[in-house]
């Protein structure tokens, strides 16, 4: 198995305990992060907007708290950036939209005000596609300027995979934050619907919308979405299970199901022949592959999640109705295309067609969590290939709308490299049940070296 | 029985038969109403600010469409208040927090937007308590300049009571349309809990907050509370059941649940001998009153009630961390001072208390359901005597964070009057039986003339 290894790649969790044992200071991994900007910005386009001096007041704020050995939080002093949809008190939100060009939200989004609160330190914000649905930005790949970063969380994901910053926040309503972790060699993780806040994220659709995490390495992750969960909590839903300082230890999957949904029709060779060094290697080590090969139930359920995947974009239509309906009204054609479509599909949905599309989805939710029992979860690719080189099509939603529409948790590992490029692991698992898909996914990224 | 009349009422879906048959207009309407805001308002002080030019324009264009026999939904023409917290694109929100002064919301909130695509006249923002929870405004009773209007939704529902317009939009989060209603002798509902949307309303509290309609009678409540349900939806939840353009038919209820739970031991002689005088009339008109007196079963639910409504609190504290929490960062003591203790108490909730808190609220919601069966609802009082001559605080709560705690539908009905100022009763059902609590709502208010 070719694994995809990233020399860029910085660590907020590997110096913190250099900031703890006094040999590193948040300040000095700032400039860090700053210097890589600098240098590699005029190419990736990550950022909308950087905010230099605040970084550096927070911190040096932060490095006085670790000298004083009282840092406020696990992620004190992790250099962040933000996706330009989720607001900031002191930059402006601008959503890639000339209707919002300048905008300035009234206080910090509920995700960025637990990071901040927990002595994060908000480098900028990062490119989104246009209300992270419609035209894509500037970005480019982190590993090849002629191949799109991927979106829509393309920004975060870029300036990750370029060792710009440790962690990014993103967004997934259908696949905007395991797309671009997969095509810029990063850790994504899009968690269980509602385990980390939304206020102050802009809505696409409140079923279908997660926070997402981006991240240098698996620890990484998992220190920003605790901190995010636990920091503030999200009304009526309860907390990441498994919150933690780090990812939870290291468990051996005994059986994974390999699903085989629609989009492994359209794959090219090289992706295939990844992915199956890949399950090879998981066999070699003792896990199980289920898959349609060898349980009939696997192949029924692909069938099932292949005819329900596209009611999503339907779900997606009818709740974008507010606020896109009112923009449209507003703006008109300063409103993307792609979302104008939206809003006119969204007309021949009725009150009782929404209603049977969100039963469908429970039904769904419960034939998936039937056949998981017993197994410690799902693998899949993220994406059909390597990040495409093309800037207008960030990337197919294949493989992603299943585990998004469903709520469900999933990881991009960035394990595989076909090229020089990366190529994630789609690791997914039940809703609530994110603690134990992290700990799988940590044996997987520790074991196959 | 003392039955109230309130005779400044006007309501928009008596108005509507005459748009209908010629013999008045939408424009004609909004004048009578604008005449009565202009001779009242000094001393009810009931807006923050009015839209005189944008509501007669959109009233002539609602005019234009009854003439050519096409108007948009049962809502056209319909004059609407809208409480200060809920975002309109073209007048400020203000949340009568100085944080906010003369700020300016992106677009029209999801109610406003509905009532608005259906033809509804945006009169103007109506006094709200700050942030729907803080300091009161500078509103008036609409029967008594002497006393307080009641809060949260202060100025909507005092604009009502006088006749100012037949329809304002509220939010209860504890009780802030019930016991407002009560005081001015108004219809008030709080739905189930979901079933109208709430985006672009400013939040308290996210499993708390409600949308409310006050209206001059049940029709115009029941019309604009459809429109405002079918005309967009709310994401992830089911819709308003019996939404239509009136009210449900009347139907008599059999068995109703009389709650005496704690804020009955507080009531005095007349508060008290005027609800008897209604229970009496139920009876004679043969509805079968099931209280303590004659079902244990009854007793042990309050208690139940009791020992768990404070918990409301709790959660309303946790969750108001976000913005709150930001805010009072950003503003300090620019935020009142109820609201910095909210985020001083919310230090001590921990995520695991706060998931048996909403673990508890659903143990309760399943007890009362039980508890319900086979009955037509529950009645009580909305609050514990007329509106008090008191402006700094606008009521009690005892009464209303039951049913608004559990997310269940409740009703205040202008039925009784003392000293010549209206008293409510509070008419509650169970989750999604919206239309079935209205329906047996109509009966009540046709019946007990």
């Amino acid at each position: 198995m070719q694994r995809w290894n990233n020399p860029n790649a910085v660590s907020f969790t590997a110096a913190r305990t250099r900031f703890l044992d006094g040999t590193d200071t948040p300040r000095d991994l700032l400039e860090r992060c700053l210097a890589t900007i600098e240098a590699r910005e005029p190419v990736l386009k990550a950022w909308v907007v950087l905010d230099l001096a605040g970084a550096r007041k927070a911190a040096d704020a932060s490095s006085a708290r670790y000298r004083d050995r009282r840092p406020l939080s696990p992620v004190d002093g992790c250099p962040l950036g933000v996706k330009d949809i989720i607001a900031t008190a002191d930059l402006p939100t601008q959503m890639n939209s000339p209707a919002f060009a300048g905008w300035q939200a009234h206080c910090d989004a509920a995700p960025v005000h637990a990071m901040r609160a927990g002595g994060a330190v908000i480098v900028g914000k990062t490119v989104t596609t246009e209300f992270a649905v419609g035209y894509s930005g500037p970005t480019t790949n982190a590993f090849d300027p002629q191949r799109t970063p991927g979106g829509s969380s393309s920004g975060s994901a870029a300036s990750v995979g370029a060792g710009m910053v440790p962690v990014a926040f993103g967004t997934q309503t259908q696949g905007s934050t395991i797309r671009p972790a997969s095509f810029n060699g990063t850790v994504g993780f899009k968690p269980t619907l509602g385990a980390l806040p939304l206020g102050g994220v802009h809505p696409l659709s409140h079923t279908l919308d997660h926070l997402g995490v981006i991240g240098a390495t698996l620890d990484d992750v998992w220190c920003a979405a605790s901190q995010t969960s636990l920091g503030l909590g999200n009304p009526g839903h309860r907390f990441l299970t498994g919150a933690a300082a780090s990812a939870p230890a290291p468990v051996k999957p005994r059986r994974l199901i390999h699903l085989h949904t629609r989009g492994w029709t359209e794959i090219d060779a090289a992706t295939a022949a990844a992915f199956a060094t890949f399950t090879a290697a998981l066999v070699e080590r003792g896990v199980r592959i289920i898959s349609r090969d060898n349980d009939r139930r696997v192949a029924q359920l692909e069938a099932k999640l292949d005819a329900w995947v596209n009611e999503g974009l339907e779900i997606l239509a009818y709740e974008m109705r507010w606020p896109y309906e009112a923009y449209v009204a507003r703006h008109g054609t300063l409103i993307g295309e792609r979302i104008r479509n939206f809003m006119q599909h969204a007309q021949s949905i009725t009150p009782a067609h929404y209603e049977r599309l969100l039963a469908a989805r429970a039904a769904m939710q419960a034939e998936v969590r039937s056949v998981a029992a017993g197994t410690d979860g799902f693998i899949t690719l993220p994406c059909s290939s390597i990040a495409p080189k093309d800037f207008q099509f960030t990337g197919s939603r294949t493989f992603l709308a299943y585990w998004s529409g469903l709520g469900f948790p999933t990881f991009s590992l960035p394990l595989l490299a076909i090229d020089g490029m990366p190529l994630g692991v789609q690791w997914m698992g039940l809703d609530h049940e994110d603690g134990k898909l992290a700990a799988t996914a940590h044996w997987c990224l520790r074991e196959l070296v």
